[in-house]
């Protein structure tokens, strides 16, 4: 008989994570140990020499000009890995951002890839020699999803998940899981790994739950990755960062595989959806169509399924036309911060100025429903399995864990009460329909939060995001191109908040400590409108960044 | 003050009900008291001399043929109304089959068609002047909806059901409402009303829940009309009619209107469809491009959409290709009984025979899961909602009633049991659609269920139909032409039944009694796969019935 085990402190497994983590870390590509740390990182990964000038020009290409290129033989995997990898590492040490880097075996596929490549003349897929970052709650066959939870770590996946199997055949090259936090349920990234912050100023978050993808993808660590939503998790990081995502509809990507640990299997009062997380439009349409040329509804049921005709050509072509977009400036609760008012105006004088857009006020309709009904659905067991991870090691509760899961009203609901929580879901559904159409437009342009990136545990105001989650529309976040200048985006003070959620909100915003924050937009479409929602946002962004 | 009501006997309400709905039936359709009936009714229409020549060539159409002739004006709408006012009647008289025919409604909306394709020049819709029936649990605007039980009667509804407004923008006639059984969840048809039986053998059930549009449109009483499937309640009454249904996949059509007062709203474990139930294939088909032209998933946001690009075409086409047919001879646990086996081999052999299909043999998948898992996601609250119903008036519990919910296990699952349930089924999900995909099928052609139309209060056996539900694979049966044969389709008694849901059907099976009754077939196809499955079943339709 072995002798029983002590359980060790949790403060010392998070300590010896944090090691294990740091090791995976290449000692070549650590920044010197004295090294003063500028607010804005975004500036290291040139700054700190680890790149070549060859390297900073691999790690500025989009993923669909990086798979161009490879496939024309201008880079080959294993020199876009090896950016990549010191990418990653330059920004896992100024954000905290990974959960493991892999380097050796992300180095090994990509030299079979270009093996392959020369041998046969002819790229694996869509994404051959393309680097791919992955959340951390999404399994990577042989590695670690600890998925936020310490009690989690050890768990080596057999299988990669379905998604991260459609990339792998198509060529992506895997080499690193990014973090998410306890509970996988903040619009921030903390867990035992601590705190992922955003590149652009680290005294603000990374946003939440796919942070740690927000900010290896801000830092141009990854070219691509895989994120999840049920609130904004792909958006509020990619806002917070300045990037590109996308959450469709759900079930238009396939699930399987993702570690869902926060709540009951069997659950389906709300769901989630993975989305990419990027550096343009493009990729994550190149994303999309990679998926749906999969057919993933034939192995996994739930998806949607979308052929078109015995002959399968699933990713739909859009038949161009002009677009109505609806303007939505507040949502009737919280207003946004004046930086974010003046983003949403630059870019809605832009599509005016360009002739282009037929351009309307869009109504709000009933946030504070939202808010209370998807609050409600997050939780159909009272936070009780993520209690139970916690307790698994005594792991510290991090406080927007405890805030999240109390929006759902502190008491366990019975089978009837979820029941009745389900069929207001449904109402509200159908009552905004109505409210959709009526308004009769293709897109809808608004912003993704009502303030920039944060500071480090404040985010609590959902309903720019979560909105879209609890009635499913397809959104994509886009940064407009600026960044918060403290000059002329303070708060004058005079403005009087309708609530406490607006006062908090407008408490918490502070010019000078947002500086540089990215001022990103948010665009919506109809559910299971994802082409016509991507096109249609890729002819808006465009026109802003123009 | 009004003094206050003493309740009334059950028994008493329900003849009440009977005479009411009887009352309904225009005095100059009526057969004589003293008319004697043969067991097989579908020469009563004919025989009655109710309907002249012309209304008999009339009720002799399908849907589309009968709307190209409306257009054609071959025909006036109030001409057609009229023959199948008194089509229904006489099919009401023989088979028990309607709830409310409302014969001057319908004769009033028909000559307001005629008076505007006059004016106009132009037909409404697609369904200008075609009678449709709608199964009693579909509100149809101005009319009751007692969806067979004895304490719903009164509630007349305000609006059509989402479907209904469909059809009526469409052109439709409303006549008629159909009868459903107590707890809408019988593959037969007994209510307060008492029970529908088959025209082909009015010993035999109409089969369930839709025996009421089974009956009716066996009758030629209807041309098409609207039915609903959870478990078989489209397809049961198909076959034990001798017609055509179509159950496609949950969310492809919309639901709105339908009253489902035998479960928690909000409950999502197992969800039903309504469905076309008519005389041809293409009738189906009809239906369905009707609904999807009018993009119900702009209103109804459950609807899966299925916009190929900005300008909706929302029906795809299929690219005609040589299809490769699955054949499922017996689920696993009750073989089919000799007609059933004889219909199947004769249908094969037609395949193979026009050198136009690749035949397989398909392997059965788990049916004893499956029903273990359907049969207690039909009952979430053990049945509470029914029995408050009986409860309601104390009106009889019908044998099948019981029989149904006891399936489930006999008790309340607490709420975690219930999450358990549906992870089960998705899990049954996932591993059948490998199990699919393996086969390499376009499409399946299997039975309706194990016999024949049932004896009244014996049809407990559901896999074959309900299987297609718990996985959500889209359905139609057909009429393969051919009858019970006494001479021909005896069981000799040698087979050993494998368990007792075997011996059961082989104990009720008779060849004698089951006289005439219509041999149909089912054709499944991949969830999602509409279009495709009712393309391939119309290739193999014309093959058999060659």
């Amino acid at each position: 008989m072995s002798p029983a085990k002590i359980p060790r402190p949790a403060a010392e497994l998070a300590a010896d994570a944090i090691a294990v983590r740091d090791s995976t870390i290449p000692a070549a590509y650590r920044l010197p140990k004295n090294t003063q740390l500028p607010k804005n990182v975004t500036t290291v990964l040139e700054s700190s020499g680890i790149l070549s000038a060859a390297e900073l020009a691999i790690v500025d290409l989009d993923a669909t000009r990086l798979a161009e290129a490879i496939a024309a033989r201008k880079y080959s995997a294993v020199e876009v890995t090896t950016a990549y990898v010191k990418a990653a590492s330059v920004a896992q040490q100024v954000t905290n951002c990974l959960v493991e880097l892999f380097a050796a075996e992300a180095l090994e596929r990509a030299a079979e890839l270009d093996a392959e490549f020369e041998r046969t003349g002819k790229v694996t897929g869509p994404f051959h020699g393309v680097p791919v970052s992955i959340k951390d709650h999404l399994d990577v066959k042989g590695h670690d999803s600890p998925s936020g939870f310490l009690d989690m770590i050890g768990n080596v996946a057999k299988e990669d998940a379905h998604m991260v199997e459609i990339l792998r055949n198509a060529g992506a090259v895997f080499y690193c899981k990014t973090t998410n936090p306890q509970s996988l349920m903040h619009l921030e990234t903390e867990c035992y790994l601590g705190v992922t912050a955003s590149p652009w100023n680290t005294d603000l978050t990374a946003g939440g739950s796919s942070g740690g993808e927000g900010a290896l993808i801000g830092m141009k660590g990854s070219p691509i990755g895989i994120g999840t939503d049920i609130g904004g998790s792909v958006r509020s990081p990619a806002a917070a960062c300045g990037i590109y995502s996308f959450k469709p509809s759900v079930r238009r990507l396939p699930y399987g595989g993702a570690n869902i640990p926060v709540g009951p299997a069997g659950y389906e009062g709300i769901l989630g959806t993975h989305g990419p997380m990027a550096r343009g439009v493009d990729d994550l349409e190149k994303y999309m169509r990679l998926v749906a040329s999969t057919e993933p509804w034939k192995r996994d049921p739930t998806v949607v399924s979308d052929p078109p005709s015995l002959d399968v050509k699933p990713w739909r072509e859009v038949t161009p036309k002009r677009l109505r977009v609806g303007i939505l400036r507040d949502d009737g609760v919280v207003r946004p911060v004046a930086p974010i008012r003046r983003a949403l105006d630059a870019a809605v004088a832009k599509l005016k100025a360009s002739g282009d857009f037929d351009v309307v006020d869009y109504a709000p309709f009933r946030s504070a429903d939202n808010w209370e009904i998807i609050s409600a659905l997050y939780w159909p067991d009272n936070g009780k399995a993520v209690y139970d991870h916690i307790a698994g090691t005594g792991e510290r509760v991090v406080p927007l864990t405890e805030w999240i899961i109390s929006q759902a009203g502190g008491r366990q609901r019975s089978t009837e009460e979820l029941w009745q929580l389900v069929a207001r879901r449904d109402a509200f559904r159908s009552a905004f329909a109505a409210h959709w159409q009526a308004a009769g437009i293709d897109i809808l342009l608004t912003p993704v939060g009502p303030s920039p990136a944060p500071a480090h545990n404040t985010a609590r105001y959902w309903n720019y995001t979560s909105f879209w989650n609890l009635v499913n529309y397809p959104a994509v976040v886009f940064p407009t191109g600026a960044h918060v200048d403290p000059a002329t985006d303070a708060e004058d003070g005079a403005y009087s908040p309708r609530n406490d959620a607006e006062a908090y909100v407008y408490d918490c915003y502070d010019a000078a400590q947002s500086e540089a924050a990215p001022l990103c937009l948010q665009t919506v479409g109809y559910i299971g409108y994802e082409e016509e929602t991507l096109w249609a946002t890729k002819k808006i962004v465009e026109a802003i960044q123009k």
